[in-house]
């Protein structure tokens, strides 16, 4: 490949914190570094690293062009970042909570200092999403972005409808075999995916999005049964994110979910990630692929190097702060442990038909002590369904608290 | 949203075309101006539009900040755009055929003006892969691309597995419907796929790309029975264009194949279009969505419009012309009508044993006069099997001609 001129002018890299990730961008510069040079003009080396016990962050940031913060965590990463951009040194950093929770002040600091912050490895590991959410798609309108963005959850979730295992057996199996933290809480109790669809929100609506206006919901309560039952309705569950605009406002939230066969993240299985993007100009677009790994996260990294280096993209610019809407409506998968008596099925219904919410279907099993309603609502206001899950929960026939979970369609195709 | 300086500055668009596409570009351009202004600095509008019979290319040329393309056909087409190049006016085209046929011309014109030629539209509609394998990746080596890139193909393999109906029934529905054209021979033969699949390893192998250098086969000769078959061993037909790297050489081809449930593109139905990316640092990266449609055209056109406006993108430079691998690999599902004797599969195993093919898989039905065996094979020499195929073809037990159809595994993950 024939190199553009300037193609042998360095661009030194500072990079901050060489775990697994650092250890895989070092190389992945080695081996990519003329190829680098032939397309963005500069021909990337490491100036120096930061280790936890080892190198001198002034330093560090005196001899670079750039930074790459691979360090995670909020401190003393934000403080790095922030110092970086104000030398008027560009960043690429793959910390998804500094971006989520400290979005605007990274932004403002780029925009003042006229250089680029970037971050496609925060969500959804080499998938470029945060690109084309960001930039790639040219001033479309998004109403809705989904995505299955926790690899963690997703991985155990999909060995749950494998193999009909229950939550705790799944998840020590994903420890085992490195899917899950020794520490699980940040990904099965939904604070992981919170932050990144922070993030996709925050791109793909043009609003700044505080991390505490994100709802969100894990996993820890969902059992073998609600896999099984739901699968016999043609379901399967995933950890969903989803961020909507409803008019002048935006919803984010979090939350496991139903999906029906024809959604396109229904096939989306183990620790894969994907998120699709809805608007009327593009209908759907969805992107997946791996969502974590040393290689592929790396991968993402340089590719923003390569993206500074060429010049590419303007300083993301959030534009007015749009409302959170909190009256949403949903579609409920319904789990209702019953005594075999006369009157269940009409007292369930005539609780629902007072809060407006319609039954798409029913399934009933068992008798005696053992039965059970499995119903799928139709689409109405959370609150309303909430409400008359409370006055369920009140029956003289309900054996075990009702169970609900959100079940999503596929809309626009 | 805050519009940087110079957002009032008008980007006169020279329209070159007004059909369905130019009609929803037109549309989308006037909704967005004030959005593509805040994010590029640039207020586009349409200047002049060249139509059938109306118009006046040279005039609209000299009062066009960029011109966009949407006549299709290769000339006047290829003129206008290498004038518009030579001008120094960027152009934005959605015109597969003139990217595959005549990319070299328009790229060296490109360069020697110092202004982009983008062609998002080209390949898969809304779904941004030019933008991806083009620039998108950062200098990420791709071992394979993949696609289904051919919403009429793949709308009537869909069909024909739903419904169990011939190619031609379908065919003749998705005519009705407007998926397939009134001669349909571009698509279905697979020439369409060609051409894309052309730009596609273009631009991830970095190399010029001749359109005579794509083998390709169509789906005409896809019967209802193979499908049934190939759904007994968990297999689903599609129409694959396959680009690959060979050490220094590349193949690319189209062909229809079963694909293992578990590859990416097999949950991807009906008019859709999706690429898999495959690369030692990224595993694999999916993209699908609608193919083609009015306004999901337009809108990648005017994400071109935007990415030129906002100053994006070098201009792509092809490296080295690689070398065109001939000789290659596949694993293949094999079809057989014989007659119900003994020897018979002896005889087959035996010719297939000779030309170092083994076999995965076999299935057996039927008796007497409607004996068929179904076979699946490891990947071996295409040459060997083509070999082994025509001996087999000359077996006195041999009903029918024999059928055979390549089968793709998922190899990466």
């Amino acid at each position: 490949m024939s190199e553009p001129a300037g193609a042998g002018t360095p661009a030194r890299i500072g990079l901050l914190g060489r775990g697994t990730v650092g250890g895989a961008f070092v190389e992945l510069v080695e081996a990519r570094a003329g190829a680098v040079a032939a397309a963005s003009g500069r021909r990337p080396e490491i100036a120096g690293v930061l280790r936890r016990n080892e190198g001198d962050f002034e330093r560090i940031l005196a001899e670079s062009d750039l930074i790459v913060e691979l360090m995670g965590g909020l401190e003393p990463a934000r403080e790095y970042v922030l110092a970086a951009l104000r030398a008027g040194k560009p960043v690429v950093t793959a910390n998804k909570q500094l971006v989520a929770q400290h979005g605007d002040e990274l932004f403002d600091a780029a925009r003042e200092a006229g250089v680029q912050v970037r971050f496609e490895a925060a969500v959804a590991g080499a998938v470029p999403v945060i690109r084309i959410v960001g930039e790639g798609l040219g001033s479309v309108v998004l109403e809705r972005i989904s995505g299955i963005v926790n690899g963690t959850t997703n991985f155990i979730l999909s060995e749950m409808a494998a193999t009909g295992a229950s939550y705790g057996d799944v998840l020590a199996r994903a420890q085992e075999l490195g899917y899950a933290e020794a520490d699980p809480t940040e990904d099965v109790g939904g604070a992981d995916a919170a932050a990144k669809m922070a993030i996709l929100a925050r791109l793909g609506f043009h609003t700044p999005v505080d991390l505490a206006d994100v709802s969100y919901e894990g996993i820890t309560e969902i059992s073998a049964d609600d896999i099984a039952y739901a699968r016999e309705l043609g379901l399967s569950l995933k950890l969903l994110g989803v961020a909507e605009r409803h008019g002048e406002a935006i919803s984010v939230r979090v939350f496991p979910c139903f999906l029906y066969a024809g959604h396109p993240l229904a096939p989306v299985e183990g620790p894969f990630n994907a998120v699709t993007l809805e608007g009327p100009s593009i209908t759907e677009i969805t992107l997946s692929g791996p969502g974590a790994g040393g290689t592929e996260t790396a991968s993402a990294v340089l590719s923003d190097v390569v993206s500074i280096l060429a010049g590419e993209a303007p300083v993301h610019t959030p534009g007015k702060r749009l409302e959170i809407a909190r009256e949403l409506d949903s579609s409920f998968y319904l789990h209702l442990e019953v005594a075999d008596q006369p009157g269940v099925l009409a007292g369930i219904a005539d609780v629902l038909g007072r809060n407006g919410i319609s039954v798409k279907s029913v399934v009933q099993r068992g008798s005696g002590s053992d039965a059970r309603l499995v119903m799928v609502t139709h689409r109405a206001p959370e609150r309303a369904f909430y409400a008359a899950l409370g006055e369920i929960s009140g029956l003289d026939f309900m054996r075990l608290p009702p169970r609900a979970i959100r079940v999503v369609e596929k809309e626009y195709v």
